[in-house]
């Protein structure tokens, strides 16, 4: 095997309660690569289509991540990387995130696996960085693992997949607006109370619980932000409006994916996504500001071949 | 039936990540009750041993739980109930819970069970209330439910059990000093920084997954508490001590114990359990302080008819 085609899935970091910590994969939308593994040692981005992006390796996302594992490796061969972006720059649904696995996982399966999926996380985030400016894990894990991850620390690195309850919907809404990582940075108190800290921390347990138990109406109750949606919604044209349709249509939770602008909901079924879907369309409609809107099962296994 | 006698365990709150939601239920260590159903409406105290408590019901937080319980069953018995008490008064380990989850399991069982053990929660509630001024569960939940149980919110009150592994053994060290409720609270920062908050939420989050999956490992890794241990742990004293040597000789992970004074450790298996005991009692010793160790599986059952 020389070539491969994958697919790099979107997520949806920080989930209400998990700010920082919490994120999921999603199926229906993502980019698709082709990875080739050629004599010429090093890594060469030979095509980008659907995004204006760096064509030099160490400027590119893929190309940085390919590079940390190719580097682990000491592998004696070089790979070739065509990415085709289809999440767009911006969006709050990890569209780096997406490329920077991509690429490790891809290397990783021409090279036999050396390594496994976790610690294909580790260099996923140091073309995480190259975009964001930090290693984060919080979209690299879960497009990498698939299902939720729980990143319960740095030092070292502690990502911990669980497994997606079978019927588990997101529904995400992308507004053409740019909201500036540094914006959502600042809005964030960085003194935050004890008593809102233990809020959250009490739904993130609960979250956790209700993903292994199954349990879609501890997962609902669970799903809130009592500490950055507060600060961050108003960056977001419409946001009550939109998640208060998701709500009222069934949705069980509903919040800010990632730093946004993306909204997303979650929901028990195809059907109620549906809805719920619709319900946010109607709600967005009146801001003038052109939307994407996606229905996704939450995709339990993570970046793949195609 | 009308007459039962009951154990009514200690229980260990907060544990390290889980400040205000997590607890969880001991074994070895509690109190006894004997519960008797009577025809004179009301609840009397007939008799207590082992402390020096109020014998009127409604100074009595085994007589102010129960007659919540009484009231919303509008039952026409009374119970008289005798109080052996073995946990002593602020240790920490949650000894006026165990006397108000006693009286509501006791004279639940006594009424044919009309209420479920998640609904005696919420009566215990109000015995602890009595002692502690206000309605917290973080002791009473795992009291009468057994095992770990996460109290993710109050409005309304929302408590998960989740079952204990197999081999989880705890070991208390119980300095026989006083910590004020007032000083435990009075060093506590009302305000926390956004970075150790979610350190801490991580944490918690981690907690809970090595709980599901019994991953003593992640368990182990997830004990830690950037937030209260802090500013708590000088108001033990040689509490770093006694710590270590635990973690030293082999304990998952240990910390305060509800607001102290009573220190513990969690160990896999009751040979490590008993070793860690040994260290920490030496730890210990130069402090010429007395103290109490006691070493018990964690109990999933809770409260129990014996």
């Amino acid at each position: 095997m020389t070539e491969i085609k994958i697919f790099c899935p979107a997520t949806i970091a920080n989930l209400n309660c998990g700010f920082d910590v919490m994120g999921l994969c999603l199926d229906g939308i993502g980019d698709e690569m082709v990875i080739r593994k050629v004599e010429t040692k090093g890594i060469t981005i030979t095509r980008i289509t659907g995004a204006d992006l760096p064509m030099e390796t160490e400027r590119n996302v893929a190309g940085v991540a390919g590079l940390a594992l190719l580097n682990a490796a000491q592998s004696d061969y070089g790979f070739e990387i065509e990415i085709h972006k289809r999440i767009k720059a911006g969006s709050g649904i990890g569209s780096s995130s997406a490329s920077a696995a991509g690429a490790v996982f891809g290397i990783n399966e021409l090279l036999g696996r050396p390594f496994t999926k976790h610690e294909l996380v580790h260099f996923a985030m140091k073309g995480e960085a190259l975009a964001s400016g930090c290693e984060h894990a919080d979209n690299v894990a879960p497009c990498v693992l698939g299902g939720f991850t729980l990143v319960r620390g740095y030092n070292p690195l502690d990502v911990i997949k669980i497994q997606s309850p079978e019927e588990l919907y997101a529904v995400v809404l992308h507004p053409h607006i740019e909201v500036k990582t540094s914006d959502s940075r600042a809005v964030l108190n960085p003194e935050v109370s004890l008593k809102n800290a233990i809020t959250q921390w009490g739904n993130l347990g609960g979250l956790i619980a209700g993903l292994y138990t199954k349990d879609y109406e501890l997962i609902g109750r669970s799903l809130q932000d009592v500490i950055v949606e507060p600060a961050r919604k108003h960056l977001i044209p419409n946001f009550d409006e939109v998640k208060n349709a998701a709500l009222q249509n069934g949705a069980l939770g509903a919040g800010i994916s990632g730093a946004g602008p993306s909204i997303f909901a979650l929901c028990n079924g195809e059907a109620i996504a549906n809805i719920v879907s619709q319900s946010m369309k109607n709600a967005y409609a009146d801001t003038g500001i052109p939307f994407d809107i996606h229905i996704s099962k939450v995709n339990d296994t993570g970046t793949k071949i195609i």
